[in-house]
């Protein structure tokens, strides 16, 4: 393949990203009337935003720390600090994301947890808080033996990635469930293509071209670090590591 | 990660793809009427049916076939047509899903792609069908250049995974979006959760785990067809690689 250097791509999935929330920012300010912190479907709306820049964009930000050039050299630290800030971001925003849709369905009386978009997306949020919670045991916390982090590390990987198809697969499903929900009167049906329609489908094909270029670049071989394969990572600078810069 | 081998794991997908068949077959036949020809609601069923075999399970088959360790070995021809074959029947299932949706919707006054999972769909099988034509074009077909091959095929490899997320997406979504079309009824409410909800959101989460395990075993580094990296990969006999096995 073209020898693509990682920084213009970077910038060009920063610009993507930031699309992404705008749109779906967009969407529900323009579209399905705003936001609030009553319970309302107002309150809902936040559900799709937080979700969008949580789920999928700080992920995917936070997926690609390591395939930042100036994360190859020097100590690993604090791109693993900065690696993990970035990703409890992007949890803490989920969370918000399903206090508002379970308070906007309490609220009306609407059961929770029964279309696949809730079983998959809640599914996706648990397996995210188990792969947080363990990156951060095994990666940040000192005592983490050798090999523990070189068993580990390539199951990171994996649910790392598949985190990232997850939440994609949840928002497509989401938006798709949603314009269904919304667009039901006889001028604004979702099956006659409104205005709406092709924006948030439009938004949809966005967070998916975001996921596979996220997943094209983590599997992209010359974007990985030197020593990606190296299982230590200590992030304490002990004298026993101290001597190479591939900590 | 432990060191898993190809064969049991694949034997393992085959079961869990064989079970997304029977599952998506057993919900069409037991709750949503069954099979039919006739432009019918029984017809829309093939639908779901080609869709999940197609383009998850036989697609999916195709990508994995170079990860069989006796493709490893002579030459790697007769793995070519296979993997062409199984993609050209997987291709074959999807356009005759589409040809099902198409013909009940013409049939029932109601719009075609309109929803966020047409246009996702859609977009699948087109870059699909491009995928195909070009694999086969600088592949298959004996005259593409070496430089084409080796230009081509780290491209061929990155839509092949992107195809597979596509799909699931596209299943997801359409599942989704087919139950709250189907139960609408006070006593089989998709809200509800009644046994056909159920089973139905199973099925998209048995999808969402084939797919992931599709991903995870074709970036899985010690899979890998050791001259993977080799871009030759030349189909005709000719003595010039005659003397290697690693045609």
């Amino acid at each position: 393949m073209l020898d693509l250097p990682f920084l213009p791509f970077c910038a060009f999935l920063g610009g993507l990203g930031f699309v992404c929330v705008a749109f779906v920012t967009a969407w529900c300010q323009h579209w399905r009337g705003g936001f609030a912190l009553d319970g309302s479907a107002q309150m809902f709306n936040w559900h799709p935003v937080l979700m969008v820049t949580g789920m999928v964009v700080l992920y995917g930000a936070a997926a690609l720390v390591y395939r930042l050039p100036p994360a190859w050299r020097g100590p690993k630290f604090p791109w693993k600090v900065l690696h993990g800030a970035l990703a409890l971001a992007a949890f803490v925003l989920a969370v918000l994301g399903l206090v508002a849709v379970f308070r906007f369905h309490n609220d009306h009386g609407t059961p929770n947890m029964y279309s696949l978009h809730s079983w998959l997306g809640l599914a996706t949020v648990l397996l995210f808080s188990c792969q947080w919670v363990a990156g951060f045991s095994a990666f940040l916390l000192p005592w983490a033996p050798t090999w523990l982090r070189a068993l580990y590390k390539p199951v990171h990987v994996f649910f790392g990635s598949t985190i990232v198809m997850l939440s994609v697969a949840s928002c497509v499903s989401g938006i798709n469930e949603k314009l269904f929900f919304s667009l039901k009167n006889g001028t604004t049906e979702y099956k006659l293509l409104p205005a709406e329609a092709v924006f948030a489908n439009t938004l949809g094909l966005l967070i998916l071209l975001f996921g596979v270029l996220v997943l094209g670049a983590l599997a992209r071989p010359s974007w990985k670090r030197p020593d990606a394969d190296s299982p230590d990572s200590c992030q304490v600078p002990a004298p026993l590591w101290g001597h190479a810069g591939s900590r």
